[in-house]
């Protein structure tokens, strides 16, 4: 029997890997009347299938955020191959959205909850002069960073902690413990990168963190006063939000058999 | 005698490090009723100073091509520091153009004419799906790039030669012999770059060189057609140019005193 010929089917669970770029949008999800990457991306699916699809992405980016490798998934009852999908929707979206593939994902597959890990990356650039190139993809800091006090006040974010400090209020107070796996700074060309790898991040938490290791950075403060911060559990002690700018979704890491679903597997 | 009080004095000598994303220029020189890099630029010293200057740039980049590093002179009789006017430039240039430092020159200084050696990057994205990121700052090409063959390929350039074959039709026949110091290929990251270094580059040098070593970076062509064209001295062997947002001049170097005047010196 072949399910195409009319026995009932599941429709298919069709996974994205996603770019763009988070400039001119105001973040990733659905606002009336705003331009946000869900809209546009809906929008294309509608375009190509017919079909109105609910989307499920692995991390909601603020406005002015970035994406190398952010994943969302939908249902599709049709049979265009993933490729013919792939290039279709490309033809459909925006210069500032490209889908980089597309593929048939087990019917348990959810974007958002079976995500294990993301990858962020968030850039300074620490120099007098403004930038003219690249410039909504850093955040511009005037004197130098001092890159060593960062990278040892990182290591205090390992682990599993309670991220009131570094959390937006929104969060619920009973659903602030994350476990972060990895947080790296390094100068990289003209620009300093904050790496951090962790489970999940709360709404505000990276731009938060890299507002935090700013003033280390500054030797505004000493590279264990993040420590310090994380532990009170405090927001008033939060620092400056960092820049939306500077911020980039890099990677969403599943379990095996997807393993990290990124452009470089 | 203080030479502020009344004795003749030579006006300044003033050197400019330029940063600019040349996606919205018609290139660097002046053009009628063309929006242009170097209009900018006097616009801005006129906003400062009250002088119409004279622009003398070391590299006359391309409409769409960028800058990481192109330096300017000009000449300045007012008493402004060079600390003063790197700010009050910035502040009436457009957000696509940076002065990243001015400095006193000596008097003998030439931006284009004292520069020994410049520095030129070239960009490839080589995937099947287009950019969204980087889009104006790369050429995306489907398909994945040879990266060894090219840099094989790239050695060929190495050395003093007739580049007829690469150069536009406007350089004059008797004049397009050039000294090119290193052409290096390598992947980084998600792109795959040429660096390339010589005493100076004819008009559409660069950009037909990088369309030359993506042939043989998809195999069209075996890397020592590279050193056969460049031999033959026939622009009709020439390569489809690169596009212009690929390019980016990335450092002007000058003699002893001077030595490379980039943002890292």
């Amino acid at each position: 029997m072949c399910p195409i010929q009319g026995s009932p089917v599941s429709p298919r669970n069709i996974r994205l890997l996603l770019e763009y770029d988070g400039t001119d949008f105001a973040g990733w999800q659905l606002q009336a009347a705003r331009r946000t990457v869900e809209r546009e991306v809906r929008r294309a699916v509608f375009a190509v299938t017919g079909e109105q699809p609910t989307l499920y992405a692995a991390g909601r980016t603020d406005a002015g955020a970035h994406a190398e490798g952010q994943v969302a998934n939908f249902h599709y009852g049709g049979r265009l191959s993933a490729r013919r999908l792939t290039s279709a929707l490309n033809a459909h979206l925006p210069p500032d959205v490209a889908v980089l593939r597309a593929d048939d994902a087990p019917q348990g597959f959810h974007a958002r909850y079976s995500a294990r890990r993301r990858r962020y990356r968030y850039r300074y650039l620490d120099r007098e002069a403004r930038p003219a190139l690249d410039r909504a993809r850093c955040w511009h800091v005037r004197g130098q960073l001092d890159v060593l006090a960062m990278a040892q006040a990182a290591t205090a974010l390992i682990g599993r902690h309670d991220w009131t400090t570094f959390c937006s209020a929104s969060e619920p107070p009973g659903g602030r413990v994350r476990t972060v796996d990895a947080a790296q700074v390094e100068r990289r060309g003209r620009f300093v990168e904050l790496d951090i790898v962790g489970e999940g991040f709360l709404r505000g938490m990276v731009r938060s963190v890299a507002g935090g290791l700013a003033e280390v950075g500054f030797g505004r403060r000493q590279p264990g006063w993040l420590a310090a911060v994380l532990a009170a559990h405090d927001r008033r002690l939060a620092p400056k939000t960092a820049p939306a700018a500077g911020l980039t979704l890099v990677e969403v890491i599943y379990e095996p058999p997807e393993e990290s679903y990124s452009s470089s597997s």
